[in-house]
């Protein structure tokens, strides 16, 4: 419909990069779209932290479950969720005490998400390519640890950011139908029945024929891997959750 | 540094709207341009809810806290995270039990918010004006049964799109230095204070001068008002935080 739809509709990530830097008004750009975005109230309730120490990428590779792309990408960013700065301005002005309860997490989840996906898009409008690594929350306190965040500020996601040296294949995702509801919540079997044979597909093109699933059986293997400390982790940042 | 850079800056809240529709094919644009997001593990842990009907809509605007830009707005949609469809596909593969856990709280809460920003990045490069309703977090489980959300399924936030019938003032961010750290969180306190006088300038401009206020006395006052009601809806919808 115009060249910036086509650009989002296009997006895939990129986990294999050339050597070619990230230059700093790239990363300026980047960067001034992300705080672009929408903001709850205006709290801006994110942080961004650029990795450009070769050690410390390393260390947060292994701890991203030894992904080798968290290190050798041109551009690493860590977006991290970000009360600590709202609670330090608002008690200047005031004593009602800053809580990370369920609310606070979701606003500054979400500040750190659309920040991240203007970052993206302005990256990939450059000819730049990105991958999120949800990863980090592998080992989150470590990861916390080696970034020196405060209280009340946790690692969301990381994202490489590079120019590409591969082309990998558009993942399909599910039917429109699948996902979109009209005025009621509408669960659509059919849809999803229908998209469980297109990653069949999918899948067999992309492995050569040698892998044999589909959505919905991928799903049942991720339900086996789940990140249970995310909670305790969360409370240790000061993230009540109440 | 390019269209699409410029188009991300220069993001403003729009909440009035001229009469002239969203045409299906926009609609449908401006969705798949949503879908194409990342996402954790191919898992699409999100739904949008196309609210159409006109009661509906004034409801909603009533719950949001009178909003009256949510009944007039030409198409509203409720950005929900949900885990239903992940969890009932996995279901048929395995007997793992799929929990509204923390970590699963982040990232279906995450997919929402990606979702939802491409949504606004390609209706806005259509010349279309959006609006984010967090106000929906407000009465979160009259939202959720007007909507019929089941188990695992939370309205995250809601978001107006039509054509702009206001030019309101850019609001400027906190400076960069104030959101990027290199290597090490490291907070700007010169920054946020710079910024406080940059949002008295702004206030008083967009108030004729009846407002003084600052960054910093906004967050104080907005301390004030928490959504203390989240973590008890949460775990209604199946979301046990834990």
């Amino acid at each position: 419909m115009n060249e910036i739809i086509d650009l989002l509709q296009r997006h895939r990530s990129i986990r294999k990069f050339t050597n070619e830097p990230v230059s700093t008004e790239q990363r300026e750009a980047i960067l001034k779209a992300a705080q672009a975005a929408s903001t709850s109230s205006n709290m801006q309730a994110y942080s961004v932290i650029h990795v450009s120490d070769a050690g410390l990428k390393n260390q947060l590779a292994e701890l991203a479950g030894n992904q080798a792309y968290v290190s050798e990408c041109p551009l690493f960013l860590v977006w991290c969720a970000d009360l600590h700065r709202y609670a330090e301005a608002a008690h200047r002005h005031g004593d009602t005490p800053i809580t990370g309860n369920a609310e606070n997490l979701i606003i500054a989840t979400v500040e750190a998400a659309l920040a991240a996906q203007n970052a993206a898009v302005a990256a990939e409008s450059l000819g730049l390519g990105v991958c999120y690594i949800g990863g980090l929350r592998n080992k989150p306190a470590e990861v916390s640890e080696l970034l020196g965040l405060p209280q009340l500020v946790y690692p969301v996601f990381g994202m490489c950011i590079g120019m590409p040296d591969q082309e990998p294949l558009l993942r399909p995702r599910l039917p429109l139908e699948a996902v979109y509801h009209e005025n009621r919540y509408t669960p659509n079997q059919a849809a999803v029945e229908s998209y469980d044979e297109t990653i069949r597909d999918y899948m067999k093109e992309r492995t050569g024929g040698s892998t044999d699933t589909t959505w919905s059986k991928e799903m049942a293997a991720k339900a086996l891997r789940p990140r249970k400390h995310m909670k305790a982790f969360l409370s240790r940042q000061g993230y009540e959750v109440e």
